[in-house]
């Protein structure tokens, strides 16, 4: 049982697409939303949104992983600017497919240990085949 | 002007999304085509959609991307076999936004400086933000 939520946030549909592509990859994942930023969406608008999925401290103080399609876009600026301020939410930026199975197949506390072994997923998710299957022989 | 094809490989509607979310970030993207696999399509039904979105050899004879959703998964096992067979097709797993949008706007052959780069801004684009900020800071 994952112990923090997930909110997946980016690019126009891209978000829901990841996460609705998580879920044929593991199955259906709880505690999670997609909040995606329309082409004309304004970040303050957009702050709005995504403050409403993380859900305000006290009202819901729980842990939560926000993960972004994209370092440096508006969704990631905006959700890190929002982690600055709350211990509670940790921001991720680039995530692919496995970054988010791997988020959400996760039982331990969202913590040091979780958000290392993320990026080292994620990273070493990237690989072209040629040269994965020669390391792999090597 | 890019000089190979980008097919964006993955399951359900990711492909689709990540394309049409690169052009949300970067403009329209010229031959590039999405292909994902259904939930209920076969591999080798989905090899026959990535081969004619690839293009047999000798009718397209151009050089061709395949960036991949996720290592291992169905597109990716599919497209690394493709690739094993076909020095003009290199197959990339694990691609994030950054690597769709860098592959996108990339210029110079499908060659290996340009493969290296293309890991290396997907890799390096996976961040969590609060050491991103420390390591900048540094």
């Amino acid at each position: 049982m994952r112990k923090f939520r997930i909110v997946v946030a980016g690019h126009g549909a891209l978000p829901e697409s990841l996460l609705a592509t998580a879920e044929l990859v593991c199955g259906q994942i709880g505690d999670a939303v997609a909040v995606g930023l329309a082409p004309d969406e304004s970040p303050d608008r957009y702050a709005d949104d995504l403050r409403a999925a993380i859900g305000r401290d006290g009202a819901e103080p729980g842990d939560v992983l926000v993960l972004c399609d994209l370092l440096g876009g508006t969704p990631y600026n905006v959700a890190a600017a929002i982690s600055r301020r709350s211990p509670r939410v940790v921001c991720l930026a680039g995530a692919n497919l496995a970054v988010v199975v791997e988020a959400a197949l996760a039982e331990e506390p969202l913590a040091d240990p979780l958000i290392e072994r993320l990026l080292e997923v994620g990273r070493t998710g990237i690989a072209e085949s040629n040269r994965h299957r020669a390391h792999r022989a090597s």
